[in-house]
């Protein structure tokens, strides 16, 4: 199999095309006799197979984390996409097959006024993961170039030269031990009506539905303009974006644990050895006789 | 079935004899007939199937911290346990069958120079879930009259007064919509002597031994005298403690998340309902034309 990774990274060497992206389109997917009749059955079945795999790769990190004072390596999932783009079933699906225990899931909303107050990768800063973990950002500093735009929150001398900064600030991150997968959940303006028009008809789901979200799908193509952008100048070598097609949530699902595993994989990690005398402490064990007992 | 809060439930009412809990015993637990020939194989699967219960009850928190200003609904559990006691392993299984997206989970470990600058409390004020979520302290306030106390890190009248400090603290979090479900993991000697022992066998769980812990053993019946007081002084109506018999993993993750589904059943949840139009925002998301399709 072709590695993910290189399948679905875009930027980095001029425009990108979304709309050259298929959203239903399920890119590396194995031939249809690997994957069987139900395609959906099969992909939730490797996710959790993967999370599995992925619970593992965070122990290892986790354990290298607390017996070497130096470690500093820990990754870092950006997830952004329009309304109803997935970013929580993501979470849900993939996090969810791994251990909460070496998650660090940090969501951003609309900025508070303390938030405001600060350069815009302030809050940012405040919420990455330490040393040892698996961390998850739900929507991010990429966003400041995104509704900061559309919604010209900031003049465009603002936010255009936030590319430089964000670019300048995930250096300094790799610098410092992290490993980014910036993801784009890539879905069709058909299949968010489809998702919103859920919102709207399971009770269960009204509490997701805003008003604003229908006039905002007039922003469409601005979104995507800005999205285009934002991942041509920000898909850099050392901290590239994928795009994921995801109107289809089991391919979302399994191409992001994919997108993971092969993260994991390239940081060759394993557990690290006693750093006591294994047989001696056997030995203490074994003859300790506890007064108490 | 009874309740498990009933059967667990400690405190309140004079001294916690914690020698009278058998670590291996299974409190509530149903007949045979129910159970089947392998009791752990049951017990995995009512775990997954009760955190999917537990993963639908998170949402209506999440919702309803959401979309009402002031909700401010919270469960904190709290997990305290000695070594090897099994902390880890059931945030791993019980969190784990849940929404990572919802949860909150904090680990502490010996205070750093800045948390002892300040009050014990200090740390974990700063540690406490936001309303709509579901926090999990991986240790707590109870080591500073725990460890605190065994190893003489503080004289007694001041570890004596924090019990005080501690409900205070408590009915003062229960005020401000928290439901604490603090969880004493109760383990026997022996049991903690094999899973020392496995990670000593084991080379994947080296990492997680320390030469410390056969010498901390010596204070094993200074530990159960330390939690014992705790239980006692600090398992109030409003905040009570539970003791797990926790030497049979299964039973312990099936406990806990039994324990969770009870507080949670208490709160009563439902799904907000919704304060637009339904019909209205259907009929505009239908006719809405989006140039740019």
């Amino acid at each position: 199999m072709s590695e993910m990774r290189d399948l679905l990274r875009v930027g980095g060497d001029g425009p990108v095309n979304l709309a050259a992206i298929r959203p239903r389109s399920t890119p590396g997917l194995p031939t249809g006799d690997v994957v069987g009749p139900v395609p959906k059955a099969w992909g939730r079945a490797q996710v959790a197979q993967i999370g599995r795999e992925l619970a593992e790769e965070q122990e290892k990190l986790a354990a290298l984390a607390k017996t070497e004072p130096d470690f500093d390596r820990r990754i870092l999932l950006v997830l952004q996409a329009m309304d109803c783009g997935g970013k929580d079933g993501t979470i849900k699906r993939v996090a969810g097959a791994m251990n909460p225990l070496g998650l660090h899931i940090r969501s951003f909303g609309a900025p508070t006024a303390e938030e405001l107050s600060h350069d815009f990768l302030w809050r940012i800063r405040r919420a990455l993961p330490a040393p040892g973990y698996l961390g998850v950002f739900n929507r991010s500093h990429y966003e400041d170039v995104l509704i900061a735009r559309v919604d010209e929150l900031v003049p465009e001398s603002v936010w255009r030269a936030r590319y430089d900064q964000i670019n300048e600030f995930e250096a300094e991150l790799v610098d410092s031990g992290f490993t980014l997968v910036k993801v784009m959940l890539h879905i069709s303006p058909e299949e968010q009506r489809e998702r919103l028009m859920e919102r709207l008809t399971d009770p269960h789901k009204h509490w997701k539905y805003h008003s604003s979200d229908v006039d905002a799908r007039r922003q469409w193509a601005d979104y995507q303009a800005a999205y285009a952008e934002a991942l041509a100048y920000c898909g850099t070598d050392r901290a590239p974006w994928y795009v994921v097609p995801a109107d289809r949530k089991w391919y979302r699902d399994w191409a992001v644990a994919n997108l993971l595993r092969e993260t994991f994989a390239d940081l060759r990690l394993s557990y690290p050895s006693a750093t006591f005398d294994v047989e001696l402490e056997r030995r203490r064990l074994e003859e300790q006789v506890i007064p108490s007992l």
